[in-house]
């Protein structure tokens, strides 16, 4: 079981949205603040959130058009499961497609952070198109799992 | 395959969602400013939007509880599917669990209408706990399909 997202970030390269999904300041500055870590294939990246970490292993890299990420640290429904980042230009636009893949079963959690995730990509968009994105802890919150 | 989401609304009872889920101005409210039609079982709402319209027959109702569309008009890939609420207290929220169930392919459709709900949950979420949202056409755009 898959979430799946998109979105389209305007007067934007695919190398501009790559550069904020691979490296430490761009990934601060759209999904929490305190990411630390080596953003190179096999490297590790860290994501710190006030409930806990989040721990990404980059498995994939393809310069201005893919990454793939694996989980390898953080809540247990997310163990073993990946992110897929899709980027392609289109007119003004770049074209994110999103996918957080493997998901065991369709839990209440899964239906939080999907909703999540969607918040997070548009606090991506706000990031490349304004230079402001809304990072943990200055993220939207959505309910009482925030 | 399903598009799943999770919102809390703050200071709200279930029965405040389920009036804007259930009435022609609180599905105005949140999702688009042009609806009509019927909100009882069996009745069909009309929900227009700038690229066309969908059309929304109600299945199923549980007051505070639940709602069930089957959606009868709308872009082909949402034909034949259900879009479900279900609602539940849950200390001084009211979380809703929402589905968009029975999609046959992940078309980059799905994964666009994905973010597009999560926005107009975090609408609805908006409109019932300050009495403003964000419906079409005053809604967010996240990308060249809006």
């Amino acid at each position: 079981m898959d979430i799946l997202h998109r979105i389209g970030v305007e007067h934007a390269s695919p190398e501009q949205v790559y550069d904020a999904l691979t490296t430490l300041d761009g990934l601060a500055g759209w999904w929490t603040e305190k990411t630390t870590g080596t953003t190179d294939v096999g490297g590790v990246i860290e994501f710190h959130f006030g409930p806990g970490d989040i721990d990404m292993e980059v498995a994939q890299l393809d310069p201005g058009r893919s990454i793939r990420w694996k989980v390898v640290a953080g809540p247990d429904e997310w163990i073993g499961t990946h992110v897929q980042w899709d980027l392609r230009r289109e007119g003004d636009y770049t074209i994110v497609l999103f996918k957080h893949e493997g998901w065991r079963e369709p839990v209440e959690f899964m239906h939080h952070c999907s909703t999540k995730w969607a918040t997070f990509l548009v606090s991506l968009k706000q990031l490349v198109e304004t230079g402001t994105g809304a990072p943990d802890p200055r993220d939207l919150r959505i309910s009482d799992w925030h």
